[in-house]
């Protein structure tokens, strides 16, 4: 079994067992603020952004425009605490943090599927932004339904939970 | 407009502008060997095996078990190039690395969702692993039926195309 300790000698860690990452883009987005104001993912969002690449990666969106949707990884730098239990927005129970998207994970890593409006050199216009003005971009990967339209999945009772706290909160 | 320079100061990066992650897990999984192995993406996937997470992180899992599949964010151990532009598994035309998931890309992030078959203690059993063993665990968030599974997203011309691209191969 591999543990952590293990892990100090691969070369892509630093000497303290930590996984390095360079951002590849920022995000220009209508939203400011705290992590606790953002809209409750996608879903809900048709708000329109642009994912700036940095100059360097611009070669590695040539095809891109041939997909309706991209994901996108990024670092939710405005996340200031890590807590391994939360009450998740629009939930009223405590959580493992792992069983929510609350960005006081370990790691301030978030994922959304946004879709793609137009590429333009090293811009992407989308629309579907849940993220914050100014949050460094880590990846980019084109949404394939085969891949990521997961069949047999079963989380409508959360679906029903956020409408019921959601109508409750709007009254 | 933000820009990579501008990064430096926020104190989640080093004195270079680079993020740092800390595993939180391990995969433990029947797969061995380089990138270039890997089974095309967990759709094809009916392969079992286990998400170790670390005995600090623990708590974090807590009420996961509800959710009928997890999504996993890993690092690429094995990638060990980096390439901005690549011909991706299974086909045959070089694209831009953001327009592919290929392991080769700046920041060897991978994204797989899959059926979480039990929760023990720090354990997830799980099917449907397309990512090798020893893989370092970056993050787990639940999938959301409503959250991704996204509507109207145009990717069926890829699936074609690998169909008859897989189709040509096994002949």
């Amino acid at each position: 079994m591999n543990d952590q300790r293990s892990n100090k000698s691969f070369d892509y860690m630093d000497e303290n067992g930590r996984i390095i990452l360079r951002p590849i883009g920022v995000v220009h987005s209508p939203l400011q603020g705290k992590s606790n104001d953002a809209p409750f993912q996608s879903f809900v969002s048709d708000i329109k952004g642009t994912i700036e690449v940095f100059e360097e990666f611009e070669p590695g969106l040539d095809g891109i425009e041939k997909f309706s949707h991209i994901f996108v990884i990024y670092y939710m730098h405005e996340a200031e605490k890590i807590k391994l239990r939360t009450v998740p927005l629009m939930e009223e129970e405590e959580q493992g943090i792992f069983a929510t998207r609350s960005p006081s994970r370990p790691n301030h890593l978030g994922a959304s599927t946004m879709r793609l409006l137009a590429h333009k050199s090293r811009f992407l216009d989308v629309e579907g932004l849940d993220i914050f003005d100014g949050t460094p971009v880590i990846d980019i990967k084109p949404y394939v339904a085969k891949v990521d339209i997961v069949k047999g999945v079963d989380s409508e009772w959360l679906t029903r939970k956020l409408e019921k706290i959601k109508s409750r909160k709007l009254e």
